[in-house]
């Protein structure tokens, strides 16, 4: 029997999915859990909400406390925490670049960029930011880069947000289970693994 | 030494206050931590915020989703949940008479309303539901609705929902330690009374 997959849904532009990211696989390895790293865009998703930014920056209240909580969770997993500028970053090429990635080495791009982008502040749609995160996870850059260009890619990512919409996914990070069961929150993690170790 | 306090911010039309609320003396008394409840009005803070009605409602997907979310938390809890109609309930009456009730009193009717409304899908708007829940709850009705209805307890609404806008409080369940350090969201609730527990 082959282990249950969960599915990690995220967006770089995701405050909350940085620490997810940086946790999943640890916490899915005991439970006998595999994990689908799937990137898309939460942009049109927000946008068919009426909201043209971030919902933090919408409501300040909100966004205050997401910050403060981010500081709560990146101190209880060890994780620095450097707020990037502008907020939210642009994640349209840096998800492009992880689709245009397979299995590991887009679980392995995917951290690396969590990890400049609100670990250092770094702003993940300047190539540089790119190109690091692609040589820390020891994958070659030239050929990543120029496939995330591809209309394939392109395509691709436009179908896997469309696919997460159709999942009734609204927020990022997202689980789903093989079930189709539902998990919205970085908090919410260990609950989705526990429910697809089930299967 | 008295137990350190941790205030517990609600609104009655909030779904997730629901189960925070049936569990919540339950959590706090092993960590020694005392509870404040603190109820408060979510409207007029939604309505600043541009929303006409419950976020739940104004996006579809999300509303599904606390829906679903709802079944998994009240089957762990092993609590009855039946969503009232319509969604979400006006809260102001109910809150008015919370807000005339004190200490222990308070705490049962507002356990005892919650179990009404979310248990049993009553509407919370009506007299006979608040009597219910009063009745339940060991307290004497009359002076209670009375007590509800004079300008002192409208006012003291009034202000505690300014208080919490001025301590960073957007939704319900939200919690307060001592320090002033917010969590908001009933799963949040343990993390609250450790933080609480330390002062």
């Amino acid at each position: 029997m082959s282990a249950p997959v969960l599915s990690f849904w995220y967006d770089f532009a995701s405050t909350y999915s940085y620490p997810a990211a940086l946790r999943i696989e640890a916490e899915a390895a005991p439970r006998g859990v595999s994990i689908a790293w799937r990137p898309f865009l939460l942009g049109p998703i927000f946008a068919a909400q009426g909201w043209s930014t971030s919902p933090f920056n919408l409501y300040p209240a909100k966004g205050r406390y997401m910050w403060r909580e981010m500081e709560r969770i990146c101190e209880a997993q060890k994780l620095p925490l450097a707020p990037p500028d502008p907020f939210p970053q642009h994640s349209l090429a840096a998800a492009r670049v992880a689709t245009a990635l397979e299995g590991a080495a887009r679980a392995a791009f995917t951290r690396a960029l969590y990890r400049l982008e609100f670990g250092l502040g770094r702003n993940i749609s300047e190539q540089e930011t790119l190109e690091a995160a692609l040589s820390v996870a020891g994958i070659e850059v030239a050929p990543a880069l120029a496939r995330a260009r591809t209309q394939d890619i392109k395509d691709a990512l436009r179908a896997a947000t469309e696919e997460a919409i159709g999942l009734g996914i609204f927020g990022a990070p997202s689980f789903i289970a093989p079930d189709g069961e539902l998990y919205w929150g970085q908090d919410r993690l260990e609950a989705a693994l526990d429910w697809a170790a089930a299967f």
